[in-house]
């Protein structure tokens, strides 16, 4: 297991059924998680409608050894045209992609294609809310950025990372909470977006 | 090939060429090719943003031959809980499901699940715009129905399927057309949705 460079891996024993433990073979999922909880109780309490995407694949397989029993045999991931999330806010239209990143320092942009940017745009141009929620995981830090702060971002920089500061600077610190864990809508409130 | 009683196949020679060649195996596919062509359509022409949902599957084998390529051997059809189709139009959050039928006289409901029709109530409450596309394939016949009329049906009615009749009374025939297919949100701005 390597641990980035500044942090050490804390004296406590993790064990798998620990309150603690940090499964880091499944880091990746771990905002993925946060964020379907969050939508959940946004559906429970009347909040919003905002759900993941599917996961898009190509089928090319398909075996249906009886008429309501079909099993995919052969499939392939398939880059996605749009982001993960999407759904309905008070009338309007929300759509994000979320990702997580062990770097202490910045988001790398080949975290997100270069069409779901693209798409993050058109959704904008088109009325709707549009953001991306980042999480660096080691500094426990989550933010909001939004499409406006992102292009302009990749307008003016070369850099092909976000540095930290910027998601400081024109980003909205997510805090930790219980329920909802990761209160986005929260930011879109305070944000002139209503 | 069984045709449904009152249709009678028409004395043309259909090639796979042929402009007026019907695909009846693929017919299911037809409406959702329409309505694929049309949001595209929509997107070229900076109308809106809405697309199709990937299938929801689980997967539950992947082989990972190397790095980058990894192999679906095994995977299932889930019920969806959502609807199709979603996006953003003006601003407002868009919601549809979209579903043909061969019969000449009604909708069977069994076509669509339960929580795609609470979907869609959910999506109305949250000031979304909610409805379904019903095609009667044999008729030539496609319509939006809203969430509202939808609601009203369920609530009053003991039936199973929607009649046709029902469709043309409360809901909006889409004209055939060349581009857009299925001008739907046409049908949108016609209403008092905006």
């Amino acid at each position: 297991m390597n641990y980035p460079s500044g942090v050490k891996r804390s004296g406590k024993t993790f064990t798998a059924n620990s309150a603690n433990f940090i499964d880091y073979a499944n880091r990746g999922m771990k905002l993925e998680d946060d964020l379907n909880v969050t939508n959940q109780y946004y559906l429970d309490m009347d909040v919003a409608c905002i759900y993941k995407k599917p996961t898009p694949i190509k089928i090319t397989k398909v075996n249906y050894p009886s008429r309501d029993k079909a099993t995919i045999e052969q499939a392939f991931f398939v880059t996605p045209s749009t982001t993960d999330y999407n759904g309905v806010y008070k009338g309007k239209y929300v759509d994000f992609e979320a990702k997580e990143t062990t770097s202490l320092t910045s988001f790398p942009l080949n975290n997100i294609h270069q069409h779901q940017i693209t798409h993050l745009q058109t959704v904008k141009k088109h009325g709707g809310i549009a953001f991306i929620i980042v999480r660096f995981t080691i500094l426990n830090e989550t933010y909001v950025l939004f499409e406006k702060e992102l292009t302009y971002f990749l307008n003016h920089e070369k850099r092909k990372s976000i540095p930290i500061d910027y998601f400081r600077k024109y980003g909205f610190l997510l805090k930790d909470k219980f329920n909802p864990r990761v209160d986005y809508l929260e930011i879109l409130d305070k944000v002139e977006v209503f």
